[in-house]
């Protein structure tokens, strides 16, 4: 059989590793010339499929692929666009395999969360369906930690470490100043459903009375008067108190204090920001001097201290689907495999779509103290490996030199076009 | 004449590199034994002297000592207590003065920003007025390097560098998901008074096109009309907009944003946090999806992506601070001279401290751009060398290893309490 091109793409919020993803891939697919064709990347994820923007990977030199490794973000964009399912919106999947069709892609690998896995298992189905050979490789990707099967997502160690170094950092800084200025810090983190980014934040905490003394976790309606009281007895006792908080954590009606919390001047409902909402109820019931930092996107995108073990699974996992494509692999994703014993060791495994498709994870509660403020010694020990290594990037005066690439478009070769459905 | 001890204090806001200060003096002293006794640190900065808790830095290794180099944040506490004028308030400099003299103390150096050298200044008028000989020299620190005379302060050229960095990942970020999702991202950071640190933000953006696209200067009032078009014309050209915002931001009637803006659900006004102020304007005038962020105590406190350009000056102020001092100068702070030539050189100077105390430097006109939203090459060239060379912690299971000191205090000799006027 004549060789085949390979589609692959980036789907929703991008991460500090999922480029080490994409090197992976494509060095391997090149290493594999004569069994694949060209690597052929959805602009802007599925969405470039779907419109025929299919960016040309072979101009890209083996410097700028390279360069991918070390580079945050998704270097070939990407989006926030589920396929709905088969029955409601069959012309999608028939509009994604007439492009692969025409470019005569017959290997599909999709890098993303729950979502886009659920997208990779229906793409899967439908070219069976439709009778279109199609290798289908989920590859994993998400800075919340919540798939399941895989052992962890690359995109999350670089986050854990991002937050556990500020948290870390920050709380030595307000150690210094609490005698006579704040004496309550909060940062928030990112994990809408899931805790996992605010967990990693207690790895910070080597021994009592370090920071972070409290976390707020998603999967723990915030008790209002205990945590007050935690806060007033950490501030007496070791003179301040720093505080990690999940940006989805909820009030005990089920609300996001996010979105509870805050209005505009003109009454509006600010969205996002759970920090200056419980440092505002810090100051209103105890009095104490507060900061407060939002971590956001600068927490997802910071390869300068991004987890040296995260980069390397992160690359391996782009590998791997590559081999596994040569083995004649379809219908699965790519996970990460802790292998037995004290040392942590690990490996890329499989597991068939459907068993990850559309899951989420929540943080065990074996993994969350007894109090609901903190992580267990069982939670450290499955975090720590993940945050393990450094793995910087080059500098060039005094910042960190990330790849841009040519991205130009192979021709189109169909003459319609795809209507997106909103 | 027998031997001196040092009195060192740290005060104020904290910074990544001002016990890199500590490590170099106290290294100093050490290598002059025969000229200096001890290096006694007041406990929480000034306060410390006031009330006669005095680190002694003797039982501190020499490999506690030279750890002080890679961490953040004060080691022995820093204080916001402001020393009053002399004639208000004779009784704290004489206490002083008591406290010195009870622990053989020739020497005072204070580690601070312009408030700070006001006060090494006051001591060392009223160390002559009582005829008690004191060795006065003021080490600059600040983060919002706003002081005169010294080309740039120690503690922010780390801040410029982390500011920088974040930008440049964020920018990424916000770029890759720009065509289905967040638009327009907001990132504050400090410098209530001058746009130091959110010029530095400017470093990030190497090309047009490249975020930041927009700089907020507090020196310069929000013009609402010039900026909404500017984002608006930006995301329309570059599919994004990417903002640094100053916390010290104005309104045209000269009111901080960052307060004017928000009420809590009880209607108080909110303290701090203009990044999410200008999202909502942003949200609410163009409709383009937001995220912002806020680094707060985050920026200063980054020791993992200290500017290895702003350790080594840093390092050298405390260093030099104990060679000026045999050779005889007093009455002085240290600076930081920037010498003529294309490359970039620096030395540590001296500028007598009445040039400095309670003096504040704001970005000058011909660093700012036209029209009011970003950096000119100037500003650039002066920046860049700030930020240039990276000085990485060690780490440790996946976390820098900062140390923490024994922090034990000599024995008090003094029978009296001082009493704190606030």
């Amino acid at each position: 059989m004549a060789k085949q091109n390979i589609f692959y793409a980036q789907s929703g919020g991008v991460t500090a590793v999922i480029n080490a993803t994409a090197c992976g891939l494509i060095e391997a697919a090149r290493a594999h010339k004569k069994s694949f064709g060209k690597v052929l990347v959805g602009r802007n994820g599925i969405l470039g499929a779907l419109h025929e923007e299919l960016i040309d990977t072979t101009l890209e030199s083996k410097a700028q692929i390279r360069a991918l490794y070390h580079t945050p973000a998704g270097a070939f964009g990407s989006c926030r666009y589920k396929l709905k399912g088969l029955s409601e919106h069959k012309a999608e999947y028939e509009r994604l395999l007439e492009v692969f069709a025409a470019h005569n892609i017959g290997y599909f690998m999709y890098n993303g969360g729950g979502d886009s896995q659920d997208t990779t298992h229906k793409v899967a189905q439908m070219s069976q369906l439709m009778g279109y050979p199609l290798t289908c490789i989920g590859i994993p990707k998400t800075v919340d930690n919540d798939l399941p099967i895989t052992d962890n997502c690359p995109g999350f160690g670089s986050v854990a470490k991002y937050v556990a170094v500020s948290i870390r950092e920050a709380g030595l800084d307000v150690a210094s100043m609490a005698a006579t200025s704040t004496k309550v810090f909060i940062m928030e983190v990112m994990g809408r459903h899931a805790g996992w980014i605010a967990a990693a934040g207690g790895l910070a905490a080597d021994q009592e009375g370090q920071a972070p003394h409290i976390i707020l976790f998603p999967e723990i309606a915030l008790n209002e008067k205990a945590f007050l009281e935690k806060v007033d007895k950490c501030v007496k006792k070791y003179g301040y108190c720093a505080i990690v908080v999940s940006e989805g954590v909820k009030n005990s009606a089920g609300e996001f204090i996010a979105s509870a919390g805050l209005k505009d001047a003109f009454g509006h409902t600010q969205l996002g920001g759970v920090a200056p909402v419980i440092a505002q109820l810090v100051k209103s019931k105890l009095g104490y001097k507060y900061h407060w930092a939002v971590c956001d996107y600068l927490q997802r995108a910071a390869r300068h201290i991004a987890s040296k073990t995260d980069v390397e699974q992160a690359y391996a996992l782009g590998h791997k689907a590559i081999e596994f494509a040569l083995e004649g692999k379809s219908g699965i994703m790519a996970t990460i495999v802790r292998k037995a014993g004290k040392q942590y060791r690990w490996s890329i495994g499989t597991t068939p779509l459907e068993t990850v498709a559309n899951q989420e994870k929540c943080l065990p509660k074996h993994f969350i103290r007894a109090d609901g403020f903190g992580i267990t010694e069982a939670c450290r020990d499955y975090l720590t490996p993940l945050i393990v290594g450094e793995d910087y990037p080059p500098y060039k005066n005094g910042l960190p030199q990330y790849v841009t690439l040519k991205n130009e478009l192979v021709p189109k070769k169909l003459k319609t076009k795809f209507q997106e459905k909103r």
